[in-house]
């Protein structure tokens, strides 16, 4: 009997849980969910007969090779950091190896063992990274196929929420960790555009947002998202004049996250020890140049010139200039800045997630130059169905279900980009409501 | 016989070399001047009677322990990571230790031996910091004796070019180590205004200027320097409503410099490898957004709408705009554009440095408010004889000298806030021309 184990049932695991389940009962293989909660394992198998939940602290060496021993393939929903312990008990036993997360250079120097094994190891499988190389590199295999050159790709992605949540000025609330929402874009984003390398940096980049459409949901600000040269390699496109990969916040988002930026309240390098009467309005404040009589938004504009009444808005909101006390007093001005936000962009019962993906090519053809848009929207059901454990989950346990079916025929250390990978996957995704709405017009030369 | 060690012939020593020879061959003292080049150790020594000049690789221990124990007192003017190495020593072997560097953790947890065996450790006792202290403390002391309550204190050292010497368009070339004047103001700087704490993160930094006068040289820009806020204990300040400490550039500077940090041209943290074909003009560029007819000052116009032509036109007179080759190709952003203003910032031969101080208090008296504005001006003579060799060099010198002609009655670890440490060293500096130009008036109420 086939035996797979998953370490991890957190929120994002819900929905690859459920699946995996679902298609052991069906074929006849066995679950085994490990947490360090035996509760909240056990909640997530819901009794199922195929299906057992166990304890596991990932640092008990014998425990947790006792479970991996017993599996035939091991999937890591842990933090990232943890994905190396799990992987080398998997080459100790011969165990194959999936994750959503970046592949690390740990896992890279375990490659030739991985291939001498003959196991597979499959990282990046989820949404982003996951979903986002599969659909582009349908499309770039596509077009390199009809002898097609790719002078252009840019692509965004978004964990956001739905339209009918969208209910304070932001239109925006915490639907994944909020930590990472507030130090996001921290550290140099490179790209290349025409040719030309580009470097932006951490202050700058609420500032170089470009407006992303999608037919169906409206209005994005896309902002560059890190290293994007490292692509070009990954994805068969070292020549390519522009490349572009990117974060989506809803239309209007960038301008006004960009006053925190700026005045330095996103900083996570120093602590703060502030008196326990200060106020939101005085935390604001002391970013901003000390004036007797000139109000907060007068010395905004001065220092900001480009910020307009709709940004001065969203930081009232906020509760920037009101004389209620800070909820901490102690902390890096991007912890306190992030539990003054989890007051006010928390989710309400029956709100909804949403994910938005959007790549955009140019490519030569023999008649000129056209522009294909694909764009993927999905919301989410309620807060355990939500759109990113969707997004991020039903990739991984596609993956997962087809390599035990026999239906990924590859080995090794690898990402979902080749054809015997990301078609079989995409397939199943479809069948599940994850389709990308494809575009093509011609570009006049 | 009493003997002195100092360990580093560097540029920064010349003058402190220089007069402590003169006071040995006066009072039948011995010098030692250790440094891992002989022959700038013997330059520096000048075959002078008492003055014997010793080969050191600071990492061998027997030949530094043996060097120790020759001395009776040691002043280390090696890079600051190096004195705790020294100051054990000293320690060991009952030796007093003398740096003008700032007084590190390391040193701090000696404190208690230093004392137990009656042994001076005097740090701090060059420039900024050193004579930024005595002359400070000086002032805060009288004014406190006199009964009158300090509200504000602002302190602002600069090492810039003499006038005489500024013939470029930034008034600026390299006087001292060009790696710390690209990444200067780094970090987040923390201040007090009107009992208000301030943070300012650097991309702000040069942005929060304001004018500093002297009547001698003319405007200056000051800007805050890391943390003011620790100055509160030390001066004996704790309850003071407005304190802040900067770093001066020639008026005009900061505003072109800004432009640097707005783009990330000063980023350190990142390493870029770029085609050796880059020049300085597609350098500049890779910070800027892409354009295909937009010149570089439009874009900056756009993209910093406070810059003005002056500010285009020095960033034009550093070549930025120039189809000439980058000088290395290989680095962080910092060290790329640091090597650039190395070629155009280089001093001539016959040019001279200066160094300014300011300090300027607010003291509420029983008759009012009165300011009082103190400032020193000091210019280099030539490039052996600099203002900075001079300031950091002689407070440092006169210390030693005063200490082994026994006038310097105090032990442990110690930083020159004390009168009986101050009063005799600024009594010295001023035989030396080192005077402060003092001026007081009162504010009507």
């Amino acid at each position: 009997m086939q035996t797979i184990l998953i370490i991890g049932a957190g929120k994002s695991a819900t929905v690859l849980i459920d699946y995996l389940i679902e298609k052991a009962n069906l074929k006849n293989r066995k679950i085994i969910l490990a947490d360090t909660s035996l509760e909240l394992a056990e909640k997530k198998t819901k009794g199922q007969p195929n299906a057992e939940a166990a304890i596991l602290d990932i640092h008990d060496q014998p425990a947790r090779e006792a479970l991996v021993r017993r599996a035939d393939l091991v999937i890591s929903m842990l933090p990232a950091f943890l994905h190396p312990v799990v992987a080398r008990d998997c080459l100790k036993f011969g165990k194959h190896f999936f994750t959503a997360s970046y592949e690390s250079d740990d896992l890279r120097a375990m490659a030739e063992e991985i291939e001498n094994k003959n196991l597979l190891f499959l990282n990046e499988c989820g949404l982003d990274p996951g979903i986002d190389h599969m659909s582009a590199m349908k499309i770039i295999d596509e077009e390199k196929k009809k002898g097609h050159e790719i002078t252009m790709f840019k692509s965004f992605t978004g964990g956001l929420l739905a339209p009918e949540s969208e209910d304070n000025p932001w239109k925006y609330k915490f639907t994944w960790n909020p930590r990472n929402v507030v130090l996001a874009g921290q550290g140099v984003s490179r790209f290349i555009r025409n040719g030309k390398l580009k470097f932006i940096p951490y202050h700058m980049l609420f500032r170089r947002t470009e407006p992303i459409h999608f037919d169906e949901v409206g209005e994005f600000d896309g902002y560059p998202n890190r290293d994007s040269l490292s692509y070009r390699k990954t994805y068969g496109l070292e020549n390519i004049p522009t490349i572009l990969r990117g974060t989506l916040r809803r239309a209007g988002f960038c301008k006004s996250w960009d006053v925190f930026v700026q005045l330095g309240l996103t900083d996570d390098s120093f602590q703060m020890d502030l008196p326990d009467n200060f106020t939101k309005r005085m935390f604001f404040n002391s970013f901003l140049p000390n004036h007797e009589s000139r109000m907060e938004e007068d010395k905004l504009h001065e220092l900001l010139p480009w910020i307009d009444d709709e940004v001065i808005d969203k930081i009232k909101w906020l509760g920037m200039f009101s004389d209620e006390p800070l909820p901490i007093f102690k902390g890096s001005p991007a912890k306190i800045l992030q539990t003054l936000l989890e007051e006010k962009w928390a989710l309400k019962a029956d709100d909804k997630d949403m994910i938005v993906m959007q790549h955009q090519f140019e490519v030569k053809t023999a008649e000129g130059v056209e522009k294909i848009t694909s764009s993927l929207v999905i919301k989410g059901q309620n807060q355990d169905y939500t759109a990113m454990a969707k997004t991020v989950g039903l990739p991984l346990a596609i993956a997962v279900d087809l390599f035990m079916d026999g239906k990924l025929d590859i080995k090794g250390l690898q990402l979902p980009i080749k054809p015997e990978i990301y078609l079989p996957i995409l397939g199943e995704l479809e069948k599940h409501g994850i389709v990308f709405n494809e575009k093509s017009e011609a570009i006049p030369a």
